[in-house]
This record gives structure tokens, C-alpha cells and sequence, in this order.
């Protein structure tokens, strides 16, 4: 009979749903005892898989771990795999997940290994996975990290624009300075051959680092680049003093914007795992931000 | 008849008047879409022909490729003649355009070029052009990018007689300390070979940059130095805090000083393309700060 | 008979009682002069047998001095076992001050040399007793130094995730750089022969310390470079803007906070040598913040 | 008659006076005409000095212009000496010159002359002759840079002992973390030879110098010495933030204290060249702070 049908449908599909609910938790959520431990375990899983390519790249370790580090890389790529698609399945708004910032990278951590079967030249960038350990953010005291780095980014970007004058100008002067010391230098060191290699020479010398590969030799050389240095030494100051004023700066408005949304979505009982989420995760119901009452309790599921 | 003529002269004046205005527009002006085009593509014109020179002085590079960038050389430099004549026939205080800095920065670039052709050891110095990339502040966001770079200019002219006696200080300093590791060094080790190698190395040392070109060989040495690195890394300390306490100080100030003076002139309708003028470029009449409405509109062309 | 022989106890246990309690003022005390005698004395001892350490580990040194350093060195460590029994002596919560920082550390420095006679190679561990100098606090101004070292640690910890936030990201961006820089130099450069050696290329690159041991040969190579010593340089400013932009704001706070337990213990009248103690280290009573009189005058000794 | 012997006298003096008080006013002076004159060249004797004794460090200079180099030392250092005695002569409180800082300064740079030809060795010891280039705060802006270095001071030494909690803690830092990359590297580095050895090694590289002379070359090595830059990196933070926070909070303070002595002194009419002087230099009469009017005019000079 149809209602019986399509209450077997209903109970099929709420088997379904709750897996899928289940999944979301786990994978999504952070404020849940299940979905931190999933989190703790991808963040393991990444450091191993990026250590094995570090560690594989070491030609005597290769020789001798080889077939094991590679048997390990094939595990946690297909872990990585199924998670991928367990994500996209469970996600109720596919796209928003894919094309946001963690579903590219996670998407370019799996490629990257599946990309390098084909062409052995793109292994390394396997290693682009680096970026999934930022997720770390979102575990250890999560609000507290994410508020830290919007307060920082917030600062940088004020900054910013000042940072782009500093370096602009930085960038001139070393397209200048290098070129001088190309005109002083070139004929009796075989540092500073080109006008290219001088600039590089000039930034490796403002900026403090200083390797040594290139030196000047003559004495107007070396006056010059004492004058450099000391350039690169007072100018750090730049940069520095615009962050730091910043940051001073920003004291006042950092008491306000506290309200969190962690806690249980109102209309599909879910624990909500993103304290920046205006939408719920599972049912893409608009979260009221003064329902929520935050807490670390199992999440209810409903069909 | 008289008046013909007069309407005739009149017309053709109106002709070259209106041409020169609309030039007018397109090189100096910044909030016009033409004027805009114009600068950035001059930006590119710019980059282009110094990465030329830059890419020239690599001998691998000129072998192949010499003849082409020669070609493109001249072109670029033939047109950026065009420009420099263009400019000075626009404006109306030819003396105001000639002898500001970019007026200098313009024709430096362009006679250095034509220099080189007789005396080829000067080519180098036609990369003084890259001097007018500092244009860019003149683009993007405009005003924004003025006003930053007059504030961080304010704390860096406030800050300046601190950072003076800084490094006065220093200059002392690195003598005396690079004589010291002269005596103490110059018998066992052949990089002390003179006092100004000595103060070269001070100056390496103090400024934390380290090249490793002359390294202390003696215990005493070793020492002296470890004293100087520990100074150098703790007197970086002075600039920078130096400029963060100026920049932090200069919240209040900042608010106001925000009339910009962009818009149309009233006397002769020309787009106002600086902010920072005071008289308008095209018919030297003062500027009222109160009359210029802020727009991107095409300006009325009138005789 | 009973009363006699109790009194006698009490007459014994009272001399015992008193050598402990001038010992304890001798050992823990900084406010007296005895006490603070012993504390310098302490600190050339430790600055002593540090350095016949270091000295000892130079093969021209130890060849000739090598029979009076090993003397001066068993000497100095006996009497710092004599130091530590007496400290655990005197003390009355003594599980206090051996699990304490400063009692690890004063086991450790000791052992450390009764260790190195059975495993040689543990040798230079004795030189972990250099955490011993941070006594000096305690000495000099003692008060003022532990405020200070206070706020500054007050400011660093509030400071401390926004640290924490900057590192991740450092570690992140090192780990994609160096394996950039492994792809494009690795074919060319034998410095580049293992990711993990361009990772740790890259650390030395944008913490702008500039061995020089590894450096780029290749023109893509030089310009990543740059790009990541500009990264380096300008990075700087965010943990530095971060630690002044929290003492900038820590005025206020300091203000208060000014009360000091030094003086006299109101039970046992024993000096107080520790303006951060709640409770008589000597009697193990609290201690009363208003009673305490400050002053440098020999403490009382009642049995 | 008597009467006319002591006008004599008194004249004879007159005239000696009159000598002194104007030579007073050259030497000592920098707001009369003549003084500044007198303090600019000395600035320019004191460089040629210096680049004198730089110079002749190099052989291949002092083989060709020895002679001519030796002259102008003696001319100078002859100079020294007379304004050196002028000095002591035309100071009232002799004493208060000679132990005064520039008064052992000028007499340390003409002794270290006289020494030098007696024991050649001591002769880079001229170059002491560096510190007498302050004088050139003197000079420039005088009240000005003055004000700025006391600020600045002040700034450094409230923020002082801050610096010294820090320097202890960066020391037993080194010294530890030295050590143990002796016991890690020193097998299989040459560098890493001895434990003094290593801790140098270590300074040069947590102050981010990184010669290069020594590094890292087994795997652990390498770890240990990225942990070491990072923690350079991030500690350079603790001194900038404590100097920009002390600069930062001294606004307040710097409003005040703005009354200078700069002007005739009401006892013996003689110009006043020093805005932190009390007492008058030449007659050591208490300066009244409000009757001082500024002004660069000729002192009158009266017996």
C-alpha cells in the first residue's frame, strides 16, 4: 500500500539521514566528543602522510624504509580519499564545501598523490597538505584561536596598505641599490655578473640574511653596502612599528563581538560545530544567534 | 573682416587648445577611465623596460635575444620622449612640471638612455627609471595610498632626529669596536687585514646580516664579537620602537585633514586629477576646496 | 625524671632547632646580609664550575690544567650537595622545594656529575646547572627583577596565542617553501638534495639568519628566494607588534599590585626572604601581607 | 704709587681676562657665531683625524701617502693638544672639565697619540678619538638632539631592567642550548669542536647574525639548530616591545620641561652655550632659569 510504501521509504531514508547526520557530526563537528576525536585523528593522519614524503625524498631512507613508507602513503591517501567523499555526500550545500578554502586543498591533497602516479615529476607537491594542518586552529580552544587570528588579520589588513607603500618602496630601492653596486662591483668580482644577481644580492643584504655567497670586495663596494645594511637594519623598523601601533591600537574594540553560535541548531537539533556559521551545517536553517546555548553534549538525531 | 579672423584664430586656438586640454587629461589625470588607461599603461611601459636592461646584462640572454631587446628598447624609450614632450607642452607652469620629482625622474630616464649611446658604461644608470614606479601610489586607490605614505612620512620626519642620534651612536660604535677587533684579531687572521675591513665587519656584525666573509678565528675575538652581536640584536630594539610609539601617538591627528580636492575645476571644467593641488594644472586658477564634487565623469571640454 | 630529661629534649632540640633556623636564613634568605653573602657566593660558585666546564672542553686547556680543573670541579660539586642536604635540612614542607623549579634543577646540576663518572658521554649535561644563574633575581633588586620578569611574562602569555597562531602558519609556510625550492634547485644545486634540507634552507632564509651553507643557484631559485627573505623580513613585525602592543596596554594593571611579604614572620620571627611567599617557609604559617615590616635587620631566633 | 701698580695689575689681568673670556666663549661656546664656527671645524679636525689613522691601516696607502699621512696626524694631534690646554685654562672649576665625560676623552685621544710613538702596538687606541664625534649633538639643533637622547634614555633605562631579565635568560639559553649541540654535532663536525666553540656558535645564530662559519650538519643537528632560529626570530620581540612601549607611554611626560638656559648670564654678561647648565661655566655663578633670554648675539666682555 502506498502509505505503508512510502513509510518504509520514510524509515529507508531516515536510516539513510541518520547515518548521514551521524557522518556530518563526525567529520564536521568540533565541539562533539566523536568529531574532535575525528579531527585529532585527520590532524595525526596529515602529519604522518607529510613526514613520509619528507622523509621518502632522503635517498638513504628510501633505500631502505622504501615499500613501507609507500604502503603508508597509499593507506592514509585512500583514508583521505573516502573522507573527501564523505564530506561531499553529507554536506547538505555540496558547493559551498568543495569551493571553499579546506575543500580545495583537501582536494588538491588527494589529486596531488593520485597526479604523481602519472607524473612522477609532481610528488612533491604532495606536500601541499601542509595546509590541511591548519585545521588545527579549529580544534585546540577553537573560538579562542579564531578570534586571535581575525584580531591579527584584521590588524594586518589596516596595515596593509601601509606594508604595500614600505615594500614598493623597499622593492625600488633594492632594483637601484643593486645596480649601483652592479656598476662598482662587476669588473673585479665574479659575485655580482649580472644586474639580476646583483638585486639578489641587494635583497639578501636589506632584508639581514646575509648568506655570503655573493660579498662585495672593492672598498667603494663595501661602503656601499654598509650603507645598505644599515638601511635594511633601521628600516625593519617600518613594518614593525605599523603592526605593533595596530594592534596597540585595536585594544577598544576587541571587549565587544563575542556572541558565539556553538551549541544545538533549533530546527534539526544538531549540534552546531562552527562558531561562525550563520546556516546550519546538516538542515541550511539560519542559526539564531541568541538560541544557542553552547555545550559539548551529543547532538539529538531526528529523521 | 577682423572679426573673422578673431573667430578663425579663436576656432583654431579652440582646435590646439581642446587637443592639448584632452592630453592633458590623459597624462596627468588619474580619476578619468582615459587618464587611468594611461598610467597604467605607462606602469607597464616602465616594467617592461626595465626588466629589459635587467635581462639584458645576463650574457646567455643578450646572445639570443640581444637584437630584440634593443628594438623594443628604443621603442619604449621613444615613446616615453613622447610623453616627457607631450607633458611639458600640456602643462600650463612648465617650470612646476620640469623641476618637480617626477619631473626630474622623467627626464633622468630618458636622457640616460640616449647618454648610454655615446658612453656605454653609464647603460646601467637607465635603471634610475625605476624611480617613476613609484607612479603606482598615484593609481590605485589614490588618495588612500597618498595619505598613508604622508602619515607613515610624518612619524618616520617625527621619529627622525631619535633615529639620527641612534645612528650616530652606532657609527661610533662599529669604529671602535671594528678597531678593537682589529688589534685583537689582525695578527692570526687574514680578514682583519685593515682597520676599515674591520669596521666593514663591525658594520656585517652589528647589523646582524653576517655574511661569513670574515669570521673572528681567536677566542678573545670570539668573544668581542659575541658582545657585538648581542648589541646589534638588542639595539634593533631602538628604531623600530621608536616608530611604533610615533605611529601609535598619531590615532588623533589622523582623523581629520580629510577634504580632498578631486573633481572639476570651476574655472576652466577640467577633471582635477591631484588631490593635493592647490592651483588647477590646466588653467593655474586657485582651487576652492569646497566647490570640487568627487566623480569619474568625463571632463566638459571648453575653449 | 620525666619533666628533666623533656626539658633536656627541648634544650636539644632547641639548638638543633636554631643551627636549622639560622642555616634556613643562611640558604633561603635574600633580605639578610648573611643571606645575601651566601647567595653571591653561590653565584661565582655556579659561574665557576660553569665555566671549568666549557674551559675543560677545549683539548689545549684540558691537557695542561687538567688535573686542577677536575679538583676544582669535585670540590665545587661537593659543596653543592652539602648546599642541597642542608636546603632539604631546613626546609620544613620539604616535598615544597624539591619538586620545586628551582630544587629540580639544583638535583639535576649534582647528579648530572655523579652521573658523568659512570657514562662519560653525559658529561656536558652538567652544564644544565647554568639554570641555576637565574638565581641572580633573587639577589639584585630582588623585588623589582621578579615584577619584571612578571609583567614581561604576564605580556607574553597574553601574547602567547596570538604567537602560537603566527608560528603554525611560519611552520606551514616553511614546509610549502622548502619544497618549492627542493623541485626547482634539486636538479642544479647539491645543497637541495633532500626536502627535509630545504625545509631547513628555508627556516634559515626567512628567520634571516643567512648561513649561506645552502644557497640558490638557479634564477627561478634566486627569485623565490627573495621573495621568501622579503616574507621573512616584513613577518617579523607581527611578533613583535604583538609583544609591545600588550605592554603598551599593560600600563594600567601595574599600578597596583604592590604589596610585598618582606619583613618579619609574625609566629616564628623569622625574616621573610620572599616577597611572593603566602606562607613562612621556616613555620609553614600564613603569613599576614599587612603585618610584615620591610627592613634588612638580622631576624629574631626563638626556639 | 700703589693705586696705579693694582690698576696696572688690574688691567694686565683686564686684558688676560678678557683673552680667556673670549677663547672661553670659542672653546666652550656653540650659540655665538664664533663658537659654532670653532665647534665645526674641530668636528672636521676630529674626522680628518680618524680617517688619518683608518687609513693608514691599509699598505698599499700608507706605502705611497705615508709621509704626507704622518704630517697631518702630528698637525692634528699638535691642535688637540693646544685646545686641549686652552681648555684647563679658561674653565673656571678646572676639575669639573678634566673628570668630566669629554674632558677624559680629549685627554684619553691625545695621550693614545703620544703613547703610540713610544709603544707602537697602542697606536689603533687613537681611534678612541670616535667618541669626541658626539660632540656633534652639540652642534646641530643642539637643545633639540639633546632633548631626544634624554628621552630616549630615559625610555631605555626605565625599559633596563626589562632588557636585563632578558639578556640573562637569552645567556643561559645559549649556553645551554650550545651545549647540546656540542654533544650532538661534534663527532661528525669539525665545527662543533669544543663546548666555548659551540655556545659562540649559538649566539651567532639566535641573534639571527649567521655567519656561517659553523653549521649544522647531522639530521638532529639541523633540528635542533631550526628550533634555536625560531626562537631568535620570535625573541627579538621582547626587546623592540619593551623600548616601543616605554617610547609609547612617555608622551605624557615629554609635554613638560621645556625651560632653557640659553642666553647672557646676569653676573659676568658672558653668552651661555649649555641649555642643561645650572651654573655659569666661566664665572660659576647660579643661572636664574627665567632671566636667561635666548639670543646668538656677541657676548659683551667685561674684566
Amino acid at each position: 500500500m502506498a502509505p505503508e510504501v512510502k513509510q518504509n521509504n520514510k524509515r529507508d531514508r531516515s536510516v539513510a539521514q541518520r547515518i548521514k547526520q551521524w557522518l556530518g557530526i563526525v567529520v564536521f563537528g568540533t565541539t562533539t566528543r566523536l568529531g574532535r576525536a575525528f579531527d585529532i585523528g585527520l590532524l595525526w593522519a596529515i602529519l604522518i602522510s607529510i613526514l613520509i614524503i619528507i622523509v621518502e625524498s632522503v635517498p638513504s631512507v628510501n633505500e631502505r624504509y622504501g615499500t613501507y613508507l609507500k604502503t603508508a602513503e597509499w593507506i592514509v591517501t585512500i583514508l583521505f580519499t573516502l573522507e573527501y567523499i564523505i564530506r561531499i555526500w553529507v554536506v547538505k550545500k555540496k558547493s559551498g564545501y568543495i569551493f571553499s578554502f579546506f575543500g580545495i586543498v583537501d582536494f588538491l591533497s588527494i589529486a596531488s598523490f593520485y597526479l604523481s602516479l602519472v607524473f612522477p615529476g609532481s610528488r612533491p607537491f604532495i606536500l601541499l597538505r601542509a595546509i590541511r594542518l591548519l585545521r588545527i586552529f579549529r580544534i585546540f580552544q577553537l573560538t579562542h584561536y579564531l578570534d586571535e587570528s581575525a584580531i591579527l588579520g584584521k590588524a594586518l589588513i589596516k596595515g596593509l596598505k601601509r606594508i604595500t607603500v614600505f615594500l614598493s618602496v623597499l622593492i625600488v630601492a633594492v632594483t637601484i641599490l643593486g645596480t649601483i653596486m652592479y656598476v662598482v662591483e662587476h669588473d673585479e668580482n665574479k659575485g655580482f655578473t649580472t644586474i639580476p644577481q646583483s638585486i639578489y644580492w641587494a635583497i639578501v643584504t636589506i632584508t639581514t640574511v646575509g648568506y655570503g655567497d655573493i660579498t662585495p670586495v672593492t672598498y667603494p663596494g663595501k661602503i656601499i653596502s654598509s650603507v645598505i645594511m644599515m638601511l635594511g637594519y633601521a628600516l625593519i623598523a617600518v613594518p614593525t612599528g605599523i603592526v605593533a601601533a595596530e594592534l596597540t591600537k585595536q585594544k577598544d574594540q576587541d571587549v565587544f563581538h563575542h556572541h558565539k553560535r556553538v551549541g544545538e541548531c533549533p530546527s534539526c537539533g544538531l549540534d552546531v560545530y562552527d562558531p561562525n556559521a550563520n546556516y546550519c551545517r546538516n538542515c541550511g536553517k539560519p542559526l539564531p544567534e541568541e538560541a544557542l546555548t553552547p555545550g559539548d553534549k551529543q547532538p539529538t538525531i531526528s529523521g
